[in-house]
């Protein structure tokens, strides 16, 4: 059985004879259920970008961290992801910590570190999420899906060669606001991005890849200018608006995604996005604030 | 002299013989920049909610304790608040500690706790939040200022009698989209509200007030379904467009704000805003997610 690079990419596992991380927060001698769950990774070069792995994937690690911590309660309702340095290639450590747990909604802290060669220890990302135990209530979008042409009638878009290797782990088939083809610095009137986007190989969707689709949109600066500025994401927020069995029902197909930027100022410049299922139903919104160099 | 009573609510103070907490984070031997900086805070009355204060403040609260560190780099880029309990009326500690500081930014995890009549230690909010040595770049924005009307030609909001106690604290001139004043459960046709707004009295801007302000719009769900379903914030993250010169700048003018709800999906649902000064400068972008009750 083949397992998919995205599930190898995520992958935690609990290391033999460590116990919870009595310095990992607060308190947690009174309380069993918030020792901080200890899992170890290890980075995948299909999801490689320049000088660390693709935001989307550590997102996706992050989550699954809280995923599989046995205390869990309900699933995730928002999930921000802060990328305090470059991830090296390599082992990983995640801490994933429930710091309160409410009736219906569990929060929590998360940290990757990695020790370098040196025998140092730096924390490279940190986390925080919100799950809940949800029931059923009156519900409804104020972001209707724009209409599209469907997935299958445009072109598949291909990365030019030699192409960060993350990008071949996804399709996407462009609608508007695709990257620029001319560098040639020419300002844009908006930064309007529309796009089928899935795993690639298709994979069903769950709450991690979710998470790692949110990161798809290409900086917004560089369809605005039209200029190659060097760009990384510095925090991102998703919000998920379905719960698994939604996903689950989305199954492999395309999801419609949506980006704009809002403000472009003195190094730092945020986006906003949308993602939603073939079926209209908004899936997950999402928020970035990106550094870039100019 | 008299103290805004703004400064009084997110006043912070270090708690004598309180050493740098060694259980609140990662590795903090190696590096003493790494070190949490503790401080303990009150609640205010003027800015009480229902069971707790306006959420806002408590934002204000935990970006304080960041800014107050000896250790700190830079000015706010964003902030992320996580609304895990309710903080109790009387005294709290916060934790601040810089978790990574690279070359021109800093990653940060903030957390508030407080102390139950048992002796129990709760953590009732965490934050994250990134500061930045900010550089002159290219700059502009995606999200021009609506047109609307001088604040001071339009009335200012007057809530009814038995309101919450915070709501005294900020000045509202609605422009648009104006709480129900009939609670028929008729659904409206959008989400969008826009308003003038600005502490009261009046107070020049900073990084505190503006992540305070940043939550002064009403949960979308009411204006939605004319319904006052009860509904309280989970996470909010705020993006700093402008620096601390930029804020100062716009002294105690007016802002105008402007959000709209995204989704409502089994008790919870998002919204995302908009924070330009009188000069139609974007100065904060802000979305979060609500917990609601229906």
């Amino acid at each position: 059985m083949h397992t998919h690079a995205f599930d190898d990419a995520i992958a935690l596992t609990r290391p033999p004879g460590i116990t919870p991380d009595p310095t990992a927060g607060h308190d947690p001698g009174h309380d069993p259920g918030q020792h901080a769950g200890i899992y170890t990774g290890h980075t995948s070069p299909h999801y490689w970008n320049m000088v660390g792995p693709y935001g989307g994937i550590t997102a996706a690690v992050l989550l699954n961290a809280v995923m599989q911590h046995p205390a869990l309660l309900g699933e995730p309702i928002s999930l921000t992801v802060n990328y305090a340095g470059a991830v090296a290639a390599g082992a990983f450590l995640v801490s994933a910590q429930p710091v309160r747990t409410n009736r219906s909604t569990q929060h929590w802290c998360v940290t990757l570190t990695q020790t370098d060669a040196a025998g140092e220890t730096q924390v490279t990302t940190t986390a925080t999420a919100v799950t809940a135990a949800r029931r059923q209530t009156w519900s409804a979008s104020d972001s209707p899906m724009p209409a599209a042409p469907a997935p299958e009638t445009l072109p598949v878009m291909r990365p030019p060669a030699g192409s960060v290797a993350w990008i071949d782990s996804f399709e996407m088939r462009g609608i508007q606001g695709g990257i620029p083809t001319l560098w040639d610095g020419r300002e844009s009137a908006d930064s309007l991005t529309r796009l089928w986007l899935r795993d690639h190989p298709a994979r069903p969707l769950d709450f991690m890849s979710l998470a790692s689709l949110a990161d798809l949109f290409y900086p917004r600066i560089w369809l605005r200018r039209a200029l190659r500025t060097p760009a990384g994401t510095v925090s991102m927020t998703v919000y998920f608006h379905a719960d698994g069995a939604q996903l689950a029902a989305t199954g492999s197909g395309y999801l419609l995604g949506q980006a704009q930027g809002q403000a472009y100022r003195n190094g730092f410049f945020d986006q906003t996005g949308q993602l939603w299922n073939p079926q209209g139903r908004l899936l997950a919104t999402t928020h970035q604030i990106v550094y870039f160099k100019a």
